[in-house]
């Protein structure tokens, strides 16, 4: 069953949103793209002070990062936040976050990949659905314009969030049938993994759990589904959706499907693999900490908005 | 404070041992060296019935590679385990070990890299030293005389091993000052990582941690230890001696001994970098499981033997 939620209000044209960088560096350039769709839209984007910070693999020392968040959330003209990209250290300044400002005023949250430890740690300190889709950093080569439409309606509408399983996605094979119930959490397999352990890993009863991956070998996504059901985080789930497994199995005779279907098909629950929601081509949004329905039977899942 | 230990007896002239693959795959021509050096000791080295056993990246099933751990703890004449190679797949199958077996008549298991796991597996199910040293994969470039000589050391006499720091070890900048006693666990980061959240992972408290890793970028090494730090894995440990960090920092402006220094160095605990112990060049072998003394000012870890 889903668990209640807060969602925060939908965007509206003229909203500011500011533009964090919680995990990895990046440069204006880069977000040029992003800033111009956002712009289209109506929205103000506005980089955060530190939004380009830079040490090393890290935009910026840990306390600028975990600044910027706390400037983005406490700051009533600020609507949302989008994440500008994710790469390595949302984990760094996730127990520096002013839970009580997030609660506050609760604002949609937007990134994916690293994000996945920020979104994660909203929910356990907030309940705050989000919004899984690409960051700021845009790059229409993976993000074609459906991309875009898709993080606009997740962002500026309340509309529910339908995305059918692509028959092209390198883990479409990846199905258990069955039709789940349950909150969508996840995203990243890293990330999830790397919450193991820590108060941010959600509790996954009842829920319908989002898996996307990239550049990393079968072996290690074995490792680390692996440990999941060793660690009992899979105990109780109802389902999961499988997005894009980018770049995953490049040289190595055992395929994605392969892991993924032996370590998910014998959970007892639907399993839906070629949703294109991830770090590939034609990546779509979709919300999460919100109810979903994953129908492995029809190929879809459907996932209540994250603002309202 | 060390903790009590099962040690197994020390190997002698006439022993047979059994070569066991736990983990990835491995072929007779790559295991010649290991039982030619083995066999130089006086010792019988034989194959399990599935050690050349494949399946992908594992050693053939799980049940197959289960099975030949159970045959080689079950068998009296099998007197010591010597692991083929690390690679991924332990952990797919220690809930499968008969630890009565294992309790019953104690033997010493050598191994790194992926065995890691088996060795936090065997610590936890029958608190059974072991030995950290290369597999019967042996490879010369990797592992010269020295090498040899280590792993004879710690299989077949019942010596403590004292490992020096070595100014040319890529992590041998890391250092905090001071002394720690305590009991010597860990190995490789990735499995010990992969061990948070399951019965294996041991209590930390009061030991001194041994790390070491390959080919693991360093934001990925930042996102282990910070996931350690956050799980409270390393809350109350004595000391951390840490081994060879070998290709883990090509093309990154952030160093290995960045990472290190940076996520161990406020622990308020001696940390002794530079330890030719893992997957570089002259890989020496060290007990685990066992007490020892970590003395970062002499820049020596004294290790109590696993056998006895």
């Amino acid at each position: 069953m889903p668990v209640d939620c807060v969602r925060p209000p939908v965007l509206r044209p003229g909203d500011t949103v500011m533009l964090v960088s919680p995990s990895g560096p990046t440069r204006p350039e880069r977000v040029a793209r992003g800033v111009e769709l956002l712009t289209g839209w109506g929205l103000r984007p506005v980089p955060a002070p530190n939004a380009y910070a830079r040490r090393g693999y890290l935009a910026g020392d840990d306390g600028l990062r975990a600044a910027d968040l706390n400037t983005a959330f406490a700051d009533p003209r600020v609507r949302g936040v989008i994440c500008t990209r994710g790469g390595y250290g949302a984990q760094r300044v996730v127990d520096l976050i002013d839970m009580a400002a997030v609660r506050r005023d609760p604002k949609v949250v937007a990134g994916f990949s690293d994000i996945t430890a920020l979104q994660f740690a909203l929910w356990r300190g907030a309940r705050l659905a989000g919004v899984h889709g690409p960051g700021a950093a845009w790059r229409d080569d993976r993000t074609p314009l459906r991309s875009a439409e898709s993080l606009h309606a997740a962002l500026m509408t309340t509309s529910p969030v339908t995305v059918g399983a692509v028959a092209g996605e390198e883990t479409y094979r990846v199905r258990v049938p069955g039709r789940a119930e349950g909150t969508l959490l996840g995203g990243n397999l890293c990330l999830i993994t790397a919450s193991i352990g820590t108060r941010d890993m959600p509790d996954l009863r009842g829920a319908v759990l989002l898996l996307e991956e990239v550049q990393e070998p079968p072996y290690k996504i074995d490792r680390m589904l692996t440990q999941l059901r060793r660690a009992g985080a899979l105990d109780g789930i109802a389902g999961v959706a499988v997005g894009q497994f980018t770049d995953c199995a490049d040289g190595w005779d055992t395929t994605v499907v392969d892991v993924l279907t032996e370590r998910l098909g014998d959970l007892g629950v639907p399993v839906l693999g070629g949703l294109p929601i991830g770090h590939g081509l034609g990546q779509l949004t979709v919300p999460v900490g919100t109810p979903a329905v994953l129908d492995a039977d029809a190929g879809t899942l459907t996932v209540s908005p994250a603002v309202h």
